[in-house]
């Protein structure tokens, strides 16, 4: 019989609007007590915009943790009490200028279940462009890029595209084996 | 022309060999200074087990960030200077007893660049039963769990498994539409 860690306490090392740590006093089953690092997170959305030209609607931008430049899914934070459908449509329309129709929910998966309560939210959906443009957060400094879904896969397969949710959209949304969503 | 953010001052507010979390002092390209949170880690290594019988080798654990028991690959945590295939295989004969053979690299993807330096190697294998059992370490309390591919997709499909190294793990293992690894 599997039994669960029993927490008997629990510290916040730092706290902010986008993201928490927090370190647990954690007894396990044995009776050995431990710290356990946690990261708290609200989660993001992603979405797989597919242009009536067969083209993937993707984004060029900085990523602080790697200090490099990746190229991704458009992607965003779910706000408090937003659904994660509204943040795909709103990050893809003010971060590429494209709007989202035929939203559809792919997958939502725990980016990382031995560190984080983080979730990430995929949908995938037709990219229809917005005569008014990206409208860009000030923190952000997006390229957007089209490109044919064949050279999007080829970016995985040769490195450029490395983010986990990009893979697993892409996966997802171009028909793999798995029909139904990860987590509900 | 995309500009990189300038890292001005970076501060640990936790410290552990298994994870730190720093806040970094960022100046954005437009001149904005905002703070930025790096949960720090150094990855870890996962494999998709296949038993010559047709199953895929799970494991049922406990898993503190999200309070709960989780299904999912074998996995751990890279340590320094290992290499990730050697990880691969020491997690699934600690975790479950099943040898690595024809161990084989799937992808290498960052989990949530948005957020964490943290890695996630994924690999492929025949696993084989060693006669010697499982070894798991003291903090481990893990249950075995051997499933047909197809119920193992299932539970993917009605959200019993949720992570993503594990759910894109089986999609890669399992001949998904990309060739080759995303992170060399």
């Amino acid at each position: 019989m599997l039994r669960s860690w029993r927490t008997l306490g629990r510290d916040y090392f730092y706290e902010s609007p986008w993201c928490s740590f927090r370190v647990d006093d954690v007894e396990l089953p044995g009776g050995t007590r431990i710290e356990y690092g946690v990261l708290e997170s609200g989660g993001f959305a992603a979405v797989v915009p597919f242009t009536e030209a067969g083209g993937v609607v993707l984004v060029r931008q900085w990523r602080q943790p790697l200090g490099a430049f990746t190229l991704e899914l458009p992607s965003g934070g779910v706000e408090a009490d937003e659904e994660p459908g509204h943040t795909a449509r709103r990050e893809l329309s003010e971060e590429t200028g494209y709007r989202a129709e035929g939203l559809e929910h792919l997958a939502s998966v725990h980016t990382s279940a031995g560190r984080t309560t983080e979730v990430c939210y995929l949908f995938r959906c037709t990219a229809v462009r917005d005569e008014r443009g990206p409208r860009p957060e000030p923190t952000e400094f997006i390229q957007v890029v089209e490109l044919p879904l064949g050279d999007v896969l080829g970016k995985v397969s040769d490195g450029t595209i490395t983010g986990a949710a990009t893979v697993l959209g892409l996966l997802l949304a171009g028909g793999g084996t798995i029909a139904g969503g990860a987590l509900h």
